[in-house]
């Protein structure tokens, strides 16, 4: 496999965002990507973005926010645009194609949310309202197979396994793409969208 | 998603080995996994086997030495694992089956090795011996869905592409898999051989 190694620290400040919170929040990012969240100091974040000190804590409570809205943010964003992929199409292998794509486009497009999601959802103090967004990502995938399963057009063992599969093929796009790769994101979303019916038998 | 938190710090002493040196392998292992790398010290470490200040390094030379031990010794098990599974067996069809069985067992069983070493690549001083047997071990993969191309037993737009998939969705295994779970890790890698054929086309 080809692993790329995260960000390295050097990078933080590049290209930061003059929205002082917006800012914070990509440079915690980053610092939670390339040094992990344990190892990451608010006084990290605060270097990296040029405040000093308490004043940091105007713009933000803690770490445990800033890891809490990344992890929100990712899966909000993903249940969104699976809404919005599926939004007006009836026909339920049309369905699972653009759910799949927007999963792949997501995770070519956000390799930096997607680790930090994966690697560090044992450093949040409260995991549930990531688990339940989780748990009703998933089960979007499953129901659509299992509809595909019931109109006759899916023939899998089990629905539970084929959408993690999907899922889990999708996000490792994360641990490998890079935009000078051999792929586009269009590319990869199209043939990982064919892949996913393959997976379901269509 | 399902996605189980790791092992919590609490564990770390359960059932160590007496063997000093693959009590403080397994103690490292689970440190690394709860908290990550750069938040465990070699005093966490020896504190979880029992010894205390400089006598740990009568053991092991550092933290580095342990994680690089634990990232080469997950890429030769899977080396070893794939060699042994195609052994014999001729039929292209039957060598991408027991492969992809073999990968998802490993990942069933090893979900701690697994996740450290998917999180903790950028950690490693120097990450080209790990990356090396990642590269050789994905291209035996790439090789196997070639061959069947070439034979004209499997179709696929990108063997690059289909080989990724398989390991991504094995190696997410490690993320939701449990032992009290729905599935035995022999149906798991049944289910998954299955899959790995439908998304070469098989």
């Amino acid at each position: 496999m080809k692993v790329e190694r995260p960000h390295r620290p050097g990078d933080v400040t590049a290209g930061l965002p003059a929205d002082r919170a917006a800012a914070i929040r990509l440079a915690a990012l980053r610092l939670f990507a390339a040094q992990g969240y344990r190892a990451t100091t608010m006084a990290d974040i605060g270097a990296a973005v040029g405040i000093r000190g308490p004043s940091l804590y105007k713009h933000v409570s803690g770490k445990q926010v800033l890891l809490a809205e990344i992890m929100l943010g990712t899966m909000d964003t993903l249940l969104a645009m699976h809404a919005e992929a599926v939004d007006g199409v009836t026909d339920v292998t049309e369905r699972l194609r653009r759910a799949a794509e927007a999963h792949v486009r997501y995770h070519a497009r956000h390799r930096l949310e997607a680790f930090v999601g994966n690697r560090e959802i044992g450093s949040l103090d409260q995991p549930d309202r990531v688990l339940r967004r989780r748990s009703a990502y998933e089960r979007g995938f499953r129901e659509l197979i299992e509809r595909g399963v019931a109109e006759g057009v899916f023939t899998v063992r089990s629905a539970r396994l084929a959408s993690y599969s999907i899922l889990d093929m999708g996000m490792g796009v994360s641990n490998w793409f890079h935009d000078s790769g051999e792929f586009s994101v269009d590319q990869l979303a199209y043939q990982y969208g064919d892949l996913a019916l393959r997976i379901v038998g269509r």
